[in-house]
């Protein structure tokens, strides 16, 4: 019931796959996620809710105050990167559990019955890092995305979703909630809260992103016995290419797009053979549509050029588009009371990155709150917030979610699913 | 005896690991490579000849006619590159037993004692692409590389060669036979011999050779939520790395140097992280060792000065370094009058990459021949060579190894040793 108690639980989730610089590493349906899974499960029975795990493997710990009613569901997730930060979806979910708790606690003292029930949940594989796309489980969940199909996607030794949750055991067969409302703190990772010195972020936006899958397929030859001349190097003209996508934003106006190249395969990866064939994938993100897609135009441009000088073949697709959303007016004034009533200082703030309320933005009305990040680092070891500025957030959120419950958005529609592109 | 058996065998080989494209995929004690030696040890059995196996899975087929005398090896190596090609290494041992079995039919007609028995070999890992470094058994054959130490080396899936060796049942006992001389045959892998109409290539010294052990250390963040000016992206850096490593060539006349960067690994490898960690190896080579030392010097500089430029950390170790290695003038002298007595016509030619040959020069004398390729292209699908210029080769081994047995090196020295660096 007090600070000290979430302190001890996140700090207690941060050991389950720790590693050697204070990170983590949990990726998604690995042994490191079933210890959370299992952390998760016990906590919940342990406070006597029930627990419910879904097909896509989102765990649901449910609250009931009035029979029948719908649920307003609070968490985030907690699966990381690969060396990833601890904060990063865990303190979401941890800090989720202790507001629940205290609201139980309240209702339990009040007695009164509540115009919504409560459930805590911890989505599946929000990263994407194993299993792409990311924000797996919370898009199944909204119907953004379909359970058979995220089923069968395979890592890169080919072990599907569907393998790999039934072999931590944690592929359930129950349906989640009926969702009345959705509310999830995060870190911000970003420095804009830590340079402006505020404690509470209100995310009014997203940005809009998009990926291009991109395959270069050059000629294998010997290193060692071809002439540079008659080369057709995959990885030279791939090179290229991961520095196009780079300078690209310096094309726009500073922090106006962010773009990179995360994830390369090289085939045949020999020290002594010139590549054949490099597969990539760039991600592009602004808070301006325009801006993505005239990056995008340019980078297509600019790649068939280097596709011809080089007399090689580059197929650019793109996949994942993710629209600019908005959550809903009501929310942001609402969360701003709850936080002036604390007294935190709190401002309306976009957010670069995906996050599961984005997805449940367009099924209920969804909150979506920052607390600040130290240096804005994230999806690094190096991650770091204040156990002040968790604490803050975990008041935060449970005085919005104290609102949900009672039905304060129970009349704003949800973004329109539509808007997906 | 005939050439249409030798051409049978060829093409029968060239069936074992093949890929739709014309190629093989037989890389080191991998099942494919395993196919083919039993294939080589079914035919040395039925040839009559006594079959060994050493402790680094180097594989002898020895037709002692004067017990007792040392042995001139004939021979080359049947793995291959991942989807390499089907006459690299693997020519030159169908060539080498076809070469042998003529020899053996005109000891047996004659029933002459010969100075020197005869031995066909099967070198372990040449190519290098599973285990580094190539050239791997004949090296260890030589004394130039430990065979402990050789069985320690790891894939990138952490198999041991002892390990691969000892699953495919090739992880030999024997001692290999004492060495008098060596010879070889092997596709030129350049396109000199097509250029000029040349039937034969006498090779007379290797080029220069070495790598470089790149480690390129940046910082892991949110490809999403990482503002560019705050990022340390490895695989930008890595990226100009790779452009300098190929751009270096320039520096130098044309076809002086070649250079490229064949392997590549990206951590954590993750579509929306910004990556940490690339590892990666160039590879440098030319005629002439000041070349090689002055682009080594110049991209030692260029990569601390990005290092700076990007607040990154790069670790360069050199590599693999391999000296001009030069064959007797006595085997060049006798292999030009084989070839005159054959009507073949003879060019001498420098090789640019590595051969079992050059290792074997440092232990006994030596002969190193080619026949050509067609565009010279090598370590790929599209690799190839006439059956015509392929049986004139058979024809050019066996006279060679006729005179080699026959003692006609026999005072030759062999390039001491000390001269490996």
């Amino acid at each position: 019931m007090t600070s000290a108690a979430f302190l001890e639980d996140f700090h207690h989730v941060a050991t389950i796959g720790a590693t050697p610089d204070n990170g983590v590493d949990r990726q998604a349906a690995t042994p490191e996620d079933a210890q959370t899974r299992h952390w998760f499960a016990g906590w919940v029975r342990e406070a006597g809710w029930e627990l419910r795990v879904d097909g896509i493997g989102n765990m649901f710990g449910l609250l009931e105050w009035t029979p029948g009613a719908p649920y307003v569901l609070i968490g985030s997730h907690l699966d990381s990167q690969p060396l990833g930060g601890r904060f990063d979806g865990a303190y979401g979910v941890v800090a989720a559990l202790h507001a629940a708790r205290r609201l139980d606690a309240e209702v339990a003292e009040g007695g009164a019955a509540q115009r919504f029930n409560l459930a805590v949940v911890n989505w599946f594989n929000e990263e994407g890092g194993r299993f792409a796309p990311s924000i797996m489980g919370s898009s199944v969940f909204a119907g953004l995305l379909q359970r058979e199909q995220m089923l069968d996607v395979a890592d890169l030794q080919g072990i599907t979703v569907r393998e790999a949750l039934d072999g931590i055991g944690y592929l359930g067969t129950s349906d989640g909630p009926e969702a009345a409302g959705y509310a999830e703190i995060h870190i911000e990772q970003g420095r804009i809260l830590e340079r402006e010195g505020i404690s509470i972020g209100l995310v009014d936006s997203s940005w809009y992103t998009q990926k291009l899958d991109i395959e270069v397929l050059g000629e294998q030859s010997h290193t060692g016995a071809t002439a540079m001349a008659d080369r057709h190097d995959a990885l030279v003209a791939a090179s290229k290419i991961i520095l196009m996508v780079h300078d690209v934003t310096a094309e726009f106006a500073e922090e106006a797009l962010v773009s990179s190249v995360g994830q390369l395969t090289l085939e045949p990866n020999s020290p002594i053979v010139v590549a054949r064939r490099v597969h990539l994938v760039a991600d592009l993100r602004s808070g301006d549509p325009d801006i993505v897609k005239a990056a995008r135009a340019k980078l297509i441009e600019d790649i068939d050029a280097l596709a011809r000088e080089h007399d090689i073949k580059v197929n650019v697709k793109d996949f994942d588009i993710r629209p600019i959303r908005r959550f809903p007016e009501g929310g942001l004034q609402l969360a701003d009371k709850v936080a002036a009533n604390l007294g935190l200082s709190a401002r309306r703030i976009q957010t670069m990155a995906g996050h599961d309320s984005v997805a449940m933005n367009t099924v209920a009305p969804s909150v979506m709150l920052f607390i600040p990040s130290v240096d804005g680092v994230s999806h690094c070891e190096r991650e770091f917030s204040t156990d002040e500025d968790m604490v803050a957030g975990v008041d935060m959120l449970t005085g919005v979610a104290r609102e949900l419950v009672a039905g304060a958005l129970a009349d704003a529609s949800p973004e329109p699913a539509a808007a997906l592109a």
